[in-house]
């Protein structure tokens, strides 16, 4: 089949439902399917949206194109949870219904004013020429989860080309601020553009936020802001950023900055840090952030890349959102760390001090290690009996590294932007690891979330062999993690 | 909108996906929706089916009209759990996609049978003239969850009516047995027809099994045979059956018989026991029940009635299963409880040794309460401030009596056949409850399994208060209940 634009673009109302309840229990019966984690009903999902905390739950979104596994046409799908690990399904929630999001209801973001939920996205409009406006819609999502009174806020100003998307909706001493991912049209680079607003319905533009003298490659996706332990932190996705500024190996890289605090008004970082990626595994990407009402901020990814295909598109669906992390600063340094309940997911606690680990792990578990200092050897993870094909983790702690490789893990994806990914650890230390695996997905929280490496693997879904390659060393606690969807 | 025939028997291709995911979004925000229990993902469900262990896990289907609350084109949906309690949403199994079935894919059974779960079900077909023959069809599903070889195995002979249908696949010294519900033609009663094959190709009658000299109504629907702790327990839906016969309250009845055996080639149950109530409560019909590969007799219910409407069928999603329960007999006596993982949604357990129980319970929840003897009251579920509406328990543990009262529990249903349910309890005891609420679906079990009361209801959703009506003397211990889907 292929994937014409006039298929990608076809309205909703036109496909057929048992189309799509085809579609949805093959994407339900793959073995690669997480359990754990929000991931595709059906076809194709991508941004989180709407991240935030309203009336008593938490809600979440994602971008879906429910027929496929390719970027068509988009809409949110809503979730809510009371604890940020449990989330029930609350299906389609903002539709390209009207003009404005024709083409794509687009990334964006959610807070909750006046006892409603306000959404602000981008709503992608494109005419008979197949030329672009993307349209800045706001919109108002009631308790009982139906959206409505979509208004066109603002379109992109004369200086800034088509890419303008993804605003981040925030309010500050009364005054509501959003800021959009952008590229002007003088230099075609990316930048975080602000604007404010005291009505929500009349905006004007406050400028570029100043990110330095660097060029923010072409374009920014995605920008975040959020305050965490007394600090500003600026996430956002520099497309096409120049590897000398801050080095990556992904298609497109996840960065955040740390400041001491924003000067909206002059759209300037106070004393802000140098760029730093935000995941050192090999698919985050789009990741939203928000601080909840006692002020913690809470991080959720897609994990998944842009142009980047994945071997289940053939299975017509792809891409899952990553667990929530929780975001603070400890010496300086942005820690990630699984939410509390996600303790509630563990059933089983099993020691594992050998180098066996499990013969048949079961594909949804989470693996606590602590490695000893002066260790050196690999780990394998979803491996088969002997060992040649595996998801692998290479340590030395004397050197004090740390690598996930994929190269030997089943099916690739996206091999030429390398098959590793390697991190630094403190020299002759131990490390902890917190492993979480979810069928084709792993996050690896690193000595207490200080690093994480997330991705998505494809072995064989029968192996599930789980050894070190040598005596290692180290202590271990394995829980089998139970099934939220 | 009027649900012609026409409009019911549309075949799924002819809806289109909006409108189906419009429907799975409106049965997902509904207030009353159930979160701990299997539920609609859209539109209409009734009777479980395929209720089985495969392939290291528990499976069971029901069957499924996505389109709407209304009886139209019958399809099974597929769950599967390792704990009887999670379930995994695997999708649209069996659809209604050849002749036989062309009218809808009925209920039925399954069972692992060489590494593969053969599926037994009746498929509905009707001709031009909406006549309807009833074939009872084999079918296989693999690993995969693909459901493949759908054979004709035989249709109603000569002396049945079309009402022959619900077939249990039976393993019994390598012979295999299928009862069914049936009508015969003379007398127009309701019978379980067994009938026997050793290929699952080749199926003779072997005739109607025994029981006793009354009629059992017009029709039998759902006929089970399961083992329990040695005996024989046949669990059935006698419709029209003559209250002189066995009294009961709902328009159908579910009932059971226990028996020392069961002599498949004479179709005689040895010693039966009289006709008795599965479930002392209001909405429960079509039980399902299979003896796991180590023995333990697991059932699980439609919490649902044939010919009856529900206040949510405005929402266009009507009814739920029931929770897993776990059979055993104790003093000859059936006695019916929540498998041990159900222990494992609990949260937060709180001791509620006062009157008033929980201000805000939160619509998902277990209730333990041991009401000592000698106590007379009501207790309030689902409570406004006033208590003018509520769902009551009345309880007298001195005469022995408790009464499950739904006349002020908000939206009513089928009130022709009564707002309350009564059952008998040991005389100055105390009694020993065990109350899950899921929002609209209450259980309860009365002194650890002896007896059940199952019931919808229909309170205003933010009435959440729990109390007594006076000082009573109790224990209790209330949980929340973890979200499952």
């Amino acid at each position: 089949m292929e994937w014409t634009r006039e298929k990608r673009y076809l309205p909703y109302s036109k496909w057929d439902a048992e189309t799509l309840l085809d579609l949805q229990a093959q994407a339900a019966n793959s073995p690669y399917q997480m359990h754990y984690h929000l991931h595709p009903t059906s076809g194709l999902v991508n941004d989180p949206n709407g991240f935030s905390f309203f009336n008593g739950a938490y809600h979440v979104f994602y971008q879906s194109y429910p027929f496929g596994a390719v970027h068509g046409l988009k809409s949110w799908v809503h979730f809510k949870s009371t604890d940020l690990v449990h989330w029930i399904n609350l299906g389609l929630a903002v539709k390209p219904d009207t003009m404005a999001d024709s083409h794509g209801a687009y990334s964006g973001s959610a807070k909750e004013i006046n006892d409603k939920l306000f959404l602000m996205y981008t709503g992608n409009y494109r005419d008979e020429n197949w030329v672009r406006t993307p349209y800045q819609i706001g919109a108002w999502m009631d308790k009982n989860g139906k959206v409505s009174d979509k208004t066109v806020l603002f379109k992109n100003p004369d200086h800034i080309t088509e890419h303008f998307r993804d605003p981040q909706i925030i309010e500050e001493n009364g005054i509501y601020y959003a800021i959009l991912g952008a590229q002007d049209k003088a230099e075609k680079h990316g930048h975080i553009d602000v604007w404010k607003s005291l009505d929500l319905k009349d905006w004007e533009e406050v400028g570029f936020l100043d990110l330095g003298s660097e060029p923010m490659g072409y374009m920014i996706e995605c920008p975040n802001i959020v305050k965490v332990d007394g600090k500003v932190v600026v996430i956002f996705c520099p497309q096409g950023l120049d590897k000398r500024i801050a080095d990556y190996d992904d298609i497109y890289p996840d960065m955040y900055i740390i400041a001491d605090d924003i000067d909206w008004e002059n759209h300037k970082l106070i004393n802000p840090s140098p760029l730093h990626n935000l995941d050192e595994g090999f698919d985050v990407y789009a990741t939203q952030a928000f601080n909840a009402p006692d002020g913690t901020a809470y991080a959720i990814s897609w994990v998944g890349l842009p142009d980047t295909t994945y071997p289940t598109d053939d299975e017509n669906w792809a891409n899952c959102l990553s667990q929530v992390k929780k975001l603070t600063i400890r010496d300086g340094q942005l820690i990630q760390t699984p939410v509390p309940s996600m303790k509630t997911l563990r059933r089983g606690e099993e020691k594992v001090p050998n180098k066996l680990i499990q013969t048949n792990a079961g594909g949804q578990y989470e693996l606590e290690l602590t490695i000893a200092a002066n260790q050196m050897g690999t780990l394998h993870l979803a491996a088969n009996s002997d060992l040649s094909q595996s998801l692998q983790v290479k340590f030395d702690t004397t050197k004090g590294q740390l690598t996930l490789d994929r190269k030997q893990a089943g099916k690739q994806v996206a091999v030429d932007y390398g098959t590793s990914r390697t991190l630094t650890l403190p020299k002759q230390e131990a490390v902890k690891l917190n492993i979480f695996v979810d069928h084709s997905l792993v996050e690896i929280f690193v000595n207490d979330g200080e690093q994480v490496l997330t991705g998505r693997f494809f072995t064989e879904p029968q192996d599930q062999l789980i050894t070190f390659d040598q005596e290692t060393e180290h202590e271990g606690t394995f829980w089998k993690m139970e099934t939220i969807l």
